[in-house]
């Protein structure tokens, strides 16, 4: 190797301390989306940091995400299984304060969108809050839940509706590539760390014969 | 609500041409980590970029890929079923192009590694190579996988080793963390645009009575 690498095998992952550990191994999976889940019991709305959305597929339209029995609110997950809906909402680099706040642990009959100072917003045919801050706001329904080795959870909804902000009417392009650093997306390192994103390339189609395009 | 909203229902999702309903969707789940998987026959090592990993657990340490079997390459899949093993490794902002490149569909028996001119890099206890660029290498060994309603793959598997580029030794934080924006890794927004990242800020732990406070 060029340089020398620090090495950590299973026994010196084991041996950390528990917070050290969580926040070690929370970095390794890389830069990770940054929503905020709401749910609704039909009385309270409430709403939770998340990093663990993950594509599925596009058609039928389906995102996962990954529920930490311990770190994720139990309220959200009870609130997806009784009323089968949920909302992911972009968190923008204008509020991650704030969606960073949701984590607190308030109580159960306390509404994150009021303790943080985000705004509950409905559309027409949905139950489950929206963000109104949020710049990207998708509506859900669950499609099919597993229990993974450590009792997390994995749960597949299938994409009902979306609402794009247009205050940047050109987010969206013509190949259906939506700019969502443009329309202010954050990402997430770690347990904690909020980050804005700047553009490298978008490249075309990857072929074994040609070299690669940059397409902006 | 302040600004005007583009609204896309089921039906307007289901009416996109097939390559825009992918963009768009693939869009939806915000920034990805982005990440060349690392897998071998015994005879050849390949590589896949994927973006579709999501934190599992610390302890035991484990991570989540949503595999697509007509996006990834079914060699992959094939060679983590077969060897239980496969590597991590994130993509670095100086070798988006290369990594872009192993997207390329290539002949069975040619690796993506010498196509790209990418390095294998094989540790004392792994057979699966992994990237010598990469600032950050997993080692992973497959707990269990579960397919999904439509008929993707979501692999678990166990961290078992972890080497880090000891270019920066800062980047190793004293509470864990580890600054992967120091290390050089990219995120991924949609199918094939990269992008590096700006810190905004790092959160004290939240609390219901408490205002946050920067970490840094």
């Amino acid at each position: 190797m060029d340089n020398q690498e620090d090495f950590f095998d299973r026994s010196r992952i084991e041996q950390m301390p528990q917070r050290f550990r969580a926040n070690f191994i929370n970095s390794l999976s890389g830069f990770k989306s940054a929503s905020l889940l709401g749910t609704s019991n039909g009385t309270t709305a409430n709403l939770a940091v998340i990093s663990s959305v993950v594509h599925v597929g596009a058609n039928p339209p389906l995102l996962g995400v990954v529920m930490r029995p311990h770190t994720v609110r139990r309220d959200s997950l009870e609130n997806i299984k009784n009323t089968g809906s949920y909302t992911l909402n972009h968190i923008g680099v204008a509020f991650t304060d704030k969606a960073h706040q949701t984590s607190a642990r308030y109580e159960k009959d306390e509404s994150e969108f009021y303790a943080t100072g985000l705004t509950p917003w409905y559309s027409e045919s949905f139950s489950a809050p929206y963000v109104k801050e949020s710049s990207v706001k998708i509506g859900l329904t669950v499609t099919e839940h597993f229990t993974l080795c450590n009792d997390t959870e994995f749960v597949v909804g299938e994409i009902k509706e979306v609402f794009l902000s247009s205050s940047n009417k050109d987010a969206l392009k013509d190949d259906g590539y939506i700019d969502i650093a443009s329309l202010g997306s954050a990402c997430i390192s770690g347990l904690d760390t909020y980050h804005s994103t700047q553009h490298i390339a978008k490249y075309s189609y990857a072929k074994p014969d040609s070299d690669l395009a940059k397409m902006s």
